[in-house]
């Protein structure tokens, strides 16, 4: 159903999480060790720390934001709280907003997003926005083809869904790989129907550890969020490795380049052996091929997202992580032998 | 709000929380650490490994089984999961379950229970089950009175509900301390409207760590509550400690018993000093007070829970953890000089 399930497989190299290819910081792991000596002190229920430092990165007050145990706890927390009757879901993405609505007992209609277009939402995005529509989900980059919109277009998308009161669940949690500059943290202000959810998970290396944001100029509506969310969901190894991830510009600029660099070389190598690439800024790419990929290189100890579980996609279709060079060359290696 | 605030207070002493006084044993500690080094994969989306073993200890079938991002995080799943239209909850107790009622919309009777009966429930609460209640909530021993509801009631109780069609959380997250004897882990098999919710939390004194569960022999129910919780709420921290926590019945006993002849005794002192104390079996003390203690307490360092903002209490009413011998002396110590 996800990828990561290391624990069932037998793996040597993982492709199928995406998260950034230089690991985990040493400070991070520092500050997890440091954590265990607090471990029988409740969390601080209001991350009062955590909260103004990430604050004062983002230049954002404190009432916009909210943490959750992972972004993954922000969506149905989100839904529970803005009961919408139907929400949009463009796909393929990531299957954790629809099992987030089911939750709730929403109803979805999902937009189909075009093979063609590489998955690129346009008008056709535009003009599935009915009056009935009361939240749309859209994941910039998105998941699992890794597909960045401009900013402009995202501009224009705010504003209509304004106009006909849909709220937008944009969801960043891949936004560091393709640079700060792609968020549309700036715009909170100006559009009150954006709710953007952001995590620490993939960029910082630390899916183990569970620590996500949701940023929203609604405060009325990030309080009912809050509502939903238990009383003590960050724990004080989460607290700790987030402030630990504080002020770490350089790393976050090299990650960038480095994923930048890597993703080319790769995307390349898997064109030429004949696999259908599709485009894609993020730290992972998505590509088809009529051969079955998956068993052959699980055989071979490499572990793949198979992507034919994806609302949207079908069989043929997988997502591999961009990983270091000599990981990506192992793989493209291990494929050549399939 | 809640105790354990030492964020926001100046505290060298924190009776505040009702954690092991013998505190988080060195395997789990050591575990914690072991942990640091799985911060870059997901955890485990099933828990396999502790479920499975905590399944051995209780003599469960996993389909009775799901974890929670701490105890807490049960209660609106259950909630969502369940849609009372009533919920009955006798009060004083734990405010975690108005609030899980509340984020799901939910009406919420609550029963008084009797200061002369020292709170403990009896005829009282069968004679509120109406046929309009959908869900109870229980806990034993309760908190913040400590009260331990005898077995033989609580089956009596069980099979009134059962009848009634009535769900009952049964929240037994401080029953280690009153000793396992006292659980009704053995019925859940009789009873299919049982949801007994548990933590690690408490007994083995790691609140920063977030890790309980739910127990119940509805399978298709505890599917549902599955499906209101984040995909991977338990961080491989969770994991890893839960797993550690695995086979300390010595531990376990040493608790009972170490709790059991302190409370004895601080609670002999408190009596003397005065104040009404009254009776309960937990690892902490709900006692009444003229005197305005919180402050005083404060300024020497000591937090303990002012009680005045549980439903079913007022002003005077006090909370303190059974700490170590020594600790609890100096708590006593600082109240004769209040």
């Amino acid at each position: 159903m996800h990828g990561g399930d290391i624990y069932r497989n037998c793996v040597s190299l993982d492709f199928s999480v995406n998260v950034n290819p230089l690991g985990t910081p040493e400070t991070v792991k520092d500050s997890l060790h440091k954590a265990v000596e607090l471990c029988g002190c409740y969390p601080d229920i209001h991350a009062k720390r955590l909260k103004q430092a990430l604050c004062g990165e983002l230049s954002l007050p404190e009432t916009f934001l909210a943490f959750g145990n992972g972004a993954s706890e922000l969506f149905p927390a989100i839904v529970h709280a803005v009961k919408p009757g139907k929400t949009l879901i463009p796909v393929p993405s990531f299957s954790g907003y629809e099992r987030a609505v089911h939750a709730a007992g929403g109803n979805i209609r999902y937009l189909p997003l075009k093979r063609r277009t590489g998955y690129l939402p346009g008008e056709d995005l535009l003009e599935a926005l009915s009056g009935e529509t009361d939240l749309l989900f859209l994941a910039n980059p998105n998941n699992p083809t890794g597909r960045l919109v401009g900013k402009e277009y995202l501009i224009r998308l705010l504003d209509v869904c304004r106009r006909k009161n849909i709220r937008v669940v944009l969801d960043e949690c891949f936004i560091e790989f393709c640079g700060e500059g792609h968020s549309l943290l700036g715009e909170l202000k100006t559009f009150d129907n954006l709710l953007m959810v952001r995590a620490f998970t993939k960029i910082f290396a630390i899916p183990g550890v569970r620590l996500g944001y949701l940023a929203c100029s609604d405060t009325e509506l990030v309080g009912r969020i809050r509502e939903q969310l238990p009383e003590w969901n960050l724990s004080v190894f989460a607290q700790e490795a987030g402030l630990a991830c504080m002020g770490q510009e350089t790393f976050l600029r090299k990650t960038a380049a480095y994923v930048r660099e890597e993703r080319r070389i790769l995307a390349q190598r898997l064109s030429r052996m004949g696999f259908e690439v599709f485009p894609g800024e993020a730290n992972f790419i998505l590509f088809y091929s009529e051969k079955n990929l998956f068993e052959s290189l699980l055989q071979q100890g490499i572990l793949i997202r198979d992507c034919e579980n994806f609302r949207g996609l079908s069989k043929g279709f997988y997502r591999v992580a961009v990983r270091s060079r000599q990981d990506n060359e192992r793989l493209a290696e291990a494929l050549e032998r399939v």
